[in-house]
């Protein structure tokens, strides 16, 4: 179980804070590294129809947001975070990057088990690709 | 991260092993139970067109096999082993009704990352409706 560095994705949501408590159980006796990684939604993707010339400061002001939630975050935590990283655009490969960059070994992630997320959850995707292992929580909605 | 009964689904590859030694480490320190379930393929549900006589028997002789490895991988363990489960039908059903049962608060299993899998995954059913932490171990094929 000698997990070195665990990485949480968060999605800011309240449930974010269990994942958190979660990890920190996870990291303490291990004297692990903890980072936090949050993927916005990523505009550009999503109206490729209608590209807006305030796309790229609204993207900014999005991430500025995310960013103050993840501090919030990692002083609730009350464990030193190593990273608050903010993403954007597909999930799993952004969360896969960043396993390679920062040599992490554990993933804490959420699955809600609603209708949408049972069908389009990136977790899903999550799993298809990470190298390292999986921590799935479940969020019963 | 107080796990109390840890689950381990193996399906008997070599590949078992690896789901062992995590699970004896995430048990060991926690002083958790710890337990194996393995879903043998359900011939009936294969062969609907075609029910043999020996069926049964097929069924019970495949069960006792499976039954025997288990043994094996309880020995391998090294770590007092609650219960070994073997059943067949549908390996997340079978696996959420063992949950309740034995009181399971962690299932530890493996992904492979091929494209089967990737497609038809019973991880992925398993995510969907574990009430319970689901640690998922890659196995890049």
């Amino acid at each position: 179980m000698g997990y070195q560095h665990i990485l949480v994705a968060v999605d800011l949501s309240e449930d974010s804070k269990v994942l958190v408590d979660k990890a920190v159980a996870f990291a303490r006796p291990l004297n692990a590294q903890l980072s936090f990684i949050h993927i916005d939604v990523n505009y550009a993707e999503l109206y490729t129809g209608l590209i807006d010339i305030n796309l790229a400061e609204t993207q900014h002001n999005s991430m500025e947001a995310s960013l103050n939630q993840l501090q919030d975050l990692a002083k609730y935590a009350g464990y030193p975070i190593n990273h608050t990283l903010v993403g954007s655009g597909d999930l799993s490969n952004e969360i896969c990057d960043t396993i390679a960059e920062f040599n992490i070994d554990l993933v804490v992630c959420g699955h809600h088990q609603d209708f949408w997320s049972k069908i389009l959850s990136s977790t899903k995707q999550l799993m298809n690709c990470t190298p390292v292992d999986l921590l799935v929580v479940p969020f019963v909605d």
